[in-house]
């Protein structure tokens, strides 16, 4: 099982992650489109890699708003695959910017 | 614009659709799912449904839940669009029932 990190090693992974913040036992983000379909195409991307992880977010879609929302529930926080995730979920962003 | 549902106009609805509640402007339900990714094919149907009819719910995956909010910006409330919607949503989701 993972090991949950520190307050200290969880404020060091935000400064990393532009947009992610910390919210209780979860870390979460405000994804934006262009158009309410760009935003159900990215969490179909999301939804694809959460299922190959076995490492599922709480996903929000709020018309062109989607938001994600990461935990480690095995180790009752967050761990090194909620910062993984969400290094991807950035990654796979990029192609909807402004989509 | 369509009209809005008067308070009786709303329960008579409710009592015709099972499962969805009354949660201040808008009309909610929670649909289970067996399996994660047919909860996502489920919603990939309600975002095309919504496209079309240019009427968009608030959607949230909660791993094998998924919750439906409707409501019509544009009345201030609820309309006979959302009824209709929130009954195509049950036909849609016969078909993943169990799955």
């Amino acid at each position: 099982m993972a090991k949950r990190l520190s307050l200290t090693e969880i404020d060091q992974t935000l400064a990393a992650l532009p947009g992610w913040k910390l919210d209780g036992k979860f870390i979460v983000k405000k994804y934006r489109f262009r158009e309410f379909l760009s935003g159900v195409a990215f969490v179909n991307e999301i939804a694809e890699l959460s299922e190959e992880k076995n490492h599922h977010p709480f996903i929000a879609i709020d018309y062109k708003l989607v938001t994600l929302r990461l935990t480690s529930w095995n180790a009752g926080g967050l761990t090194d695959m909620d910062v993984a995730l969400a290094e991807n979920y950035d990654v796979l962003y990029e192609k909807y910017k402004g989509k």
